[in-house]
């Protein structure tokens, strides 16, 4: 460090201290207890581990021990997320400048309890997911393959964990999680969206699935569908407002398609075709396709061509 | 953990037990043993470096010592590749039930030498990468600057390495190195497609590439674009057939454009423009571009807007 | 390893050497000193405690005690970045073979001091570009998730503290840190773009920015948006030249949008519609719509489809 940087440290410091009083979402609280996020992604490890024994663990498992790794994996997991939990409810506390007068430990208790009592049929119906990626993708080999390595499942097995939290009013945690899904996979699945059973995302990147969604079962998503909103005007006025569409029974979704608005409802057993833009509802049994931008061919050699389009 | 939950857990483990019973795939057994994700991406590490020597190193290298960190490096990759590649086998014996008088040890030892044997091949190509890289983007200001970040040049290099395992007809390990790439770069190549020399991706995110295409030399593609199947029905039904485009040599694929179809075939010389759908071949030599849908301008002030898109 | 193995590994030893040899950037050399990424993402993940204290970090901060906290920190991260940026320096003048009467030492110096003073004001930009998701979002419940998770701001900042390294010529490190947040979150920011105050970018995955663009303040883009470049040709020819558009003053980009060519402008108080596709300048205070592609209705069941797009 040069001696020149020496002397202006003390200043530098003393504009950071500053920056961080002006700003009060940055201002140092004592009491504060804020959620860390390496701890949550080490719970949804576990839970990971625990939805597909053996899949992601160094350890052998076996018939007669099982049972045990699972209790095990259950009390550690409890104990990770209800210090997280608990954080989170304390923070929010802080932060709304509520009476402390709640007991944050058991309502910690009873958020976590009712979380992981919802694990046997999170997982069956990640299990409806894994056979809907088997039977709708030529590339799957068997259903290893899937758990290993598709983005779909890892996106929507994220996903059904966090909206079991976000219906339980926790803060912070649902959405650190379902942005760490989507940080892997390119797949924004809002934690608040309501999601059926047999759900398959193909290919996934770019998919955006908004708050305020409600999915039916048996929908594919292909890469790059937006499920999103449509609004006189955005913004915090919208919060709570059902502004994000309807898909319902057997409906598939081709790749870069959007559909838009909370009052747009797909009817059951509906195709959409690729790159479709829809802003009103669709009755059932209807296939959309779209009639796609005309081309203009033009027969010449590559450097004779003006090119018009992006590099 | 509340008193409560603690009576509930004996009840909580074995209603996850059952579900793992019923559900095969999930269906613990002691013979069983897959492959571990970590020790997969801990190869596509080691051959990182062997490739790219001294960019992803610690360590300091030298002209005179080099064949000795080359050769140390192929003994700990084929240790570490032999280990997987033998539980893959295994373990997909043990799914087939087919019989076990397979020696699959002799079978990984083949695999790995080929594999291995092929190493200086590959790199050859991916140097091809980085060239076609240099000359197609302005923005680049060295080779070395390529190396160093671009998504592209990581997706392809691993696709390259995959696809040699998948030629090798590997279960598991190729798709879960290129869904590595994908989650890293959000670019979706399958293990199973061609691609020639001197092939450029600029941005990528987005793009897919599916298992039956073939794409010649000096190909381009920027961020966003499909290479993907047309069909009469998705499904298992199709494992095998070729549903994906051909590329001939010379062709550059702007952003956001689709091309579908086994039988399409984009000839060589082509530019295809940003956002095109193309499920029909393209003959040699040709320029297409899209006229774009039509734009309505409205000049008012954005308050008085009535917006009817996503928000 | 086979005995087959053993024998031929000499061969394929000196072939890999060869190949090092033949590709002079692969070349090693004594004297070489590359950057270390690791330590790049490690000065990345201090400036992120630097810049939301207690939001990434174990630690407990204190009001009384922060000053230290931050001292403690700038000088960290002084002594972590000088050693790549003089690596950078070092190596750059060796590829480029520069004479080497250069004091890279103070060079380094300088560059750290200026880069380490603009921190208090990139934070300054950081915390509008927090505010600026928070106005505008109605799935936030308060500034805290959007510094705990949203990829928006992940990339702003990245971008924010890449760009200042970029303006100081540093070689490599912007790029490597703006590659990062792009595989972190699928938002590819060019570190050499020009972004005002209370940007916000939502989802956001997909999004290109170019090297040349220059965005003013109140920005809103959404995912899947391109702001880059149209060219009469690609490549190295076009270094330094203006190719990217100039987005003025309260402009919002809805989904897929792109907005090409250097000479484009996006006058100020302008909407531009989802999907557009916009090669020339829009004037003040316009609203820009896309009339989207005409869709056919069919009725009847699924398994009738004849599909005629990608799955």
């Amino acid at each position: 460090m040069s001696k020149e940087f020496e002397k202006s440290l003390p200043k530098l410091v003393s504009k950071i201290a500053d920056n961080y009083k002006k700003n009060s979402v940055l201002l140092i609280n004592d009491s504060s207890n804020l959620v860390n996020k390496e701890q949550i992604l080490k719970v949804l490890n576990q839970l990971r581990r625990l939805i597909f024994p053996g899949f992601f663990d160094e350890k052998k498992l076996s018939d007669n021990t099982i049972e045990y790794s699972i209790g095990d994996l259950l009390i550690s997991i409890e104990e990770t997320l209800h210090k997280q939990v608990k954080s989170a409810l304390l923070y929010q506390n802080h932060i709304n400048g509520s009476d402390g007068n709640v007991n944050f430990e058991e309502q910690a208790d009873k958020i976590c309890s009712s979380f992981l009592e919802s694990l046997p049929t999170i997982q069956e119906y990640i299990m409806t997911d894994v056979k809907a990626a088997f039977d709708g993708d030529p590339a799957a080999f068997d259903m290893e393959q899937i758990i290993f390595s598709y983005p779909g499942i890892f996106a929507i097995s994220i996903y059904r964990l966090a909206h079991e939290l976000y219906k339980l009013s926790v803060p912070w945690i649902p959405r650190i999680m379902t942005e760490y899904a989507h940080n892997e996979t390119g797949i924004d699945i809002n934690a608040g969206a309501q999601i059926g059973k047999y759900f398959f995302i193909d290919h996934g990147t770019g998919i955006v699935i908004g708050e305020t969604c409600i999915i039916g079962n048996h929908v594919k998503i292909y890469q790059g569908v937006t499920l999103g909103a449509l609004s006189p005007k955005a913004g915090q006025s919208l919060k709570g407002v059902k502004r994000h569409p309807t898909i319902e029974d057997n409906v598939t979704i081709y790749s870069g398609a959007s559909i838009l608005g909370g009052d747009t409802v797909i009817g059951k057993n509906t195709v959409i075709g690729g790159n479709a833009f829809i802003t009103k509802s669709v009755p059932d049994g209807t296939k959309v396709s779209v009639k796609n931008p005309e081309l203009k061919f033009k027969n010449s050699k590559p450097e004779e061509f003006i090119f018009d389009w992006v590099i």
